[in-house]
């Protein structure tokens, strides 16, 4: 069975998706929706579908799966709209910066039996799934703790940074779903400090640019988490999960692995610069899975619980940072 | 402008170049041929092309370029069919196991101003690219010695080794052309050992399993091969090259790049363990430069010429370990 | 000149210290003194030198310096007694468990003004010295966040455990004071998570075996400790400092560098697995560097201040976990 | 047991055992002999023994053991003297540049029963002793290819390449012992390339300084050794051993293991770039050996007849370049 997808969003990252679907033979791309006219005129000329507006491919008998890419404060509608006419829906994080509309959004999902499924594409790049298989075939014992650094080569424009709800909720969202995902136990304290280090304009805007979280669980095991939006060195992306019996951890990829070596030293090349280009694998193995889990043969994992969840750890890392304290999940889950 | 091609041969190195094509926007697969109906129908039916006699494919106007991917005693012929046919032709390597027979071939290639690309796929690893692009910004200064170590996961099947034209024009020729990529200068004399270590029957065969080979140019720079058909560690493909001013060198590549530490040490996963997952990038790398120099965009190189000097190389090499003395190149070229 | 040295307590750490003295060629170690007289009468036995008692140590004419390594009870008593009597004074970490005896304690040395050092040894690892110097030379420009992980290979005897102090007193103590070294900043505030996963009579003993630390200073530099009392792999000692312009990193440290490859990967052995070895070269150039400092060629640096100030993080990290705050660390200083 | 004993030659490689004997708990350095008296006297004073001459340490009764480190052509004559006197001996490389020569003084110090080690450092370097380890707990099965690859950072002296006997009998003789040492059998043919491309003085003076080696025994195995008098990049030691179940290398050395990275990659600093420092536990691993050799707890190894073997694989060399052909070691050793 061929699945039909409709991309809803021509932007960035519905590009990465769109190559994601039309390369999957599983997959069929019919149809693509934007406000901006020609950016879903580009995606429709490139893959050969169609232009359509969102009504029409809601009420369309020859889409079965739907992908969200449009701005952040259109998801929850989207997914109720797209839940409600019966399509599989996969949508990009976050669902939406509120945990109140998240939590009314996944009523609609549920209530309407919906396969959802939400993008924290690294639980897919080939790296990091073979770290959790490692810990799975206990490799390292029970888990202890987890430490993530992830740096962004360069911060994003003033104008995505005011929109954004802010770095927790935009960038170490990634991350606290990935200790989630590694610890394999829920979190119940968030710790956090936040400071503008890279660029003033991101501090007038009311956000941090380098932040540090710590995370524990109800039996005791420990996260950490590093982040800054500045790295010249290029897309800074690692993991380790030590455990009892031993540790595991994935390194940095780059494109070309070679090495010279002259009278200053040994000098490998930056690492990749670039999300789509890091996380290509990831995007397509991502989709593949939601493909998967139309079909029955997959979990959709991670679940729109899962991107609740994490909007939850943001939220309280900012009230930590803001109130200098430990702050438990569930002051802010309820 | 969109090239049509035809796939001559629809065994396993048949199999990645169809997908190469039709992965490549500016290809499209038009038909396929092989002896094996069976085989000729499976490229047809995964990639929506037709299944075609060579004679078929020769006459067609709707094909601009082949691939010939059979087996080797055909190729010389094919290339003189289809260059006299006017195709553009890619063809696998050995172009043949005799120096004559591929000295004549090229006659004709050359008297059609065909264009000829050898598929010596290791040129176009972005790894071994990156070396070669470091050594052309200077950044070693004067090559000076290159070392290659290529050693394969395991040994083919006896028959193949049967008609393989031994170990030396077999596996060592792709080193040979490496070596001559790297250093950038004809090389002179050939002095090589071999002997039989991973299999009896391959010694059986009339061929070796492991060979040690020393190369020089007239400058005097130097090369080195070590070659085995076993490594239980995966396909090890490194290359180092040693200039006057620093060394350059290509690391090996694995699927995982995950490091698990516990009380036996620091361990990482074995390597890529087969040329079709090792070479992906290399074998796309290599149809969209033959793209480009069927559009006049890039040199049709490695040429029928580079194939013809490995070869040369690899008799060397043959007659080297026979009469235990270095061979001039140029007792084989004549 | 040759400095003079007596050696106060002969156990584990007072056996390096030995080592230390009587190997460098500025030193010579007069003599030794311990409450266990046949430890003391081994070193003697070792290096030809004299058992005597405190007492004698300090009215010697021939004693230019000792070296505390006593229990960590006797520290500051010890400190005003050589102090008083005129010896320069190396004493192991940390002064006091009390940051009130502490202040008392560095008031009598301001007043003789004694050469006092601490013994944080890994400020002169050359690996470590070496992050330091690319730091000075502007390599990484402006420090943003220093990430410190560092995992003992097991827990010390439960005997031990009680009479640490804890171990942000015990262990963390020493990054602590790495942090300070390498932020160049003092640290303002202090944030701690802790819990036991490595052995429950460690909780009962009222102690952790595993924390998380976060630090920032008054320009918003962070930096972040991960410890355990477990590391299977040997002795995990990692220090990654970021910058504005770039990172530095100081890699973990084995006896033998090799790397066997077969069908399950690539394996290189476990880490240094004992403070002793793994800090070998650090404690000589510890001990180079007072004297040094005694001949007034270097600065006595750490200094008791920095023992006051690493104990004063340790304090405010014992209270951040207590009461899930982030601690000023001038609640602790005053 | 103190092993009592005399220097003779108080050069560079000299000083370098000097260190070893005297920092080794069961030597003492009583004597020291130079025709320099200063070089003498400098050793002297350092580490407080006599200058002494050749006669009287030959005569003494105090003295059990020498070490010579005079230069080539007076180590024949030195080791039958003290053969003759009864003292144990240790002798840098190569005994003699002529195999007769040394075959002769083998008869000698045969007859005389005496304990004599050669100076093959290298074969107590511990990564070097590590991987020979691995080899024997049978890590990886069966050796089959032995790959060395050694550089000198950069050229000697052009007086000292006049007396060396060649690169291959100065430099790359090391590479031969350490191939006998790795393939753990004896070496039938020699082939070997060579030429000039780092300093045209050197093949003024007769010599090469970049060369190339294939080994082979009589089972098949192989070896190959790459040597250059110049790497930019610090002093380039590496071994690497291919077998039936795996393979075993052992890395680089550096001074410090830390990385830098920025814009333009990651940097570890260049390798050690002087023997000594390379190798000075090697030194002193190889004075324990001679000590433990002397007091019958280990055997005297690497021995005369090491010395002699390795110098004809290096006269076995020379006549493969000069011929153009694999030449038999037996043709050299009769």
């Amino acid at each position: 069975m061929t699945i039909r997808f409709a991309l809803l969003g021509a932007g960035r990252i519905g590009k990465v998706h769109a190559k994601a679907i039309t390369s999957n033979p599983a997959a069929r791309l019919v149809a693509v929706a934007d406000a901006m006219a020609p950016a879903a005129q580009a995606i429709a000329s490139q893959y050969g579908c169609e232009v359509r507006s969102i009504e029409a491919i809601a009420a369309a008998k020859d889409i079965d799966a739907v992908v969200i890419c449009t701005p952040t404060d259109t998801h929850a509608d989207l997914i109720e709209q797209f839940s409600t006419a019966g399509k599989a829906i996969f949508c990009e994080k976050p669902i939406d910066l509120s945990v109140r509309r998240v939590k009314d959004c996944l009523k609609v999902v549920a209530a309407n039996k919906t396969t959802l499924m939400v993008g924290f594409n690294r639980r897919f790049d080939p790296h990091f799934m073979a770290v959790r298989k490692a810990i799975d075939a206990g490799e390292i014992g029970e888990v202890e703790m987890v430490t993530i650094v992830s740096r962004d080569p360069g911060a994003p424009p003033i104008e995505y940074v005011k929109r954004s709800g802010g770095i927790f909720r935009d960038m170490t969202i990634h991350d606290f779903d990935m200790a989630r995902f590694l610890l394999g136990e829920e979190i119940e304290t968030v710790s956090a400090q936040a400071s503008v280090l890279v660029d003033p304009a991101i501090g007038e805007a009311g956000d941090y640019d380098s932040v540090s979280v710590m995370l524990s669980t109800a039996t005791g095991k420990h996260a950490t988490i590093s982040n800054s939006r500045r790295a010249t060195y290029g897309y800074d992306q690692r993991i380790e999960v030590h455990g009892s019996v031993g540790s595991v951890a994935a390194e940095n990829q780059r494109a070309v692995s070679i090495e010279v070596a002259n009278a200053r030293g040994y000098t490998r090349p930056p690492l990749y610069d670039f999300f789509m280009t890091r996380y290509t694998q990831a995007y397509a193995n991502e989709i593949a899975t939601f493909i998967d889990a139309i079909g029955g043969k997959a979990k959709a994992s991670p679940s729109g619980e899962d991107g609740l969840i994490a909007l939850a750890l943001a939220d309280a890392a900012v009230t930590s940072v803001k109130e200098g304290r430990a702050v438990k999940v569930s002051e802010v889950l309820g």
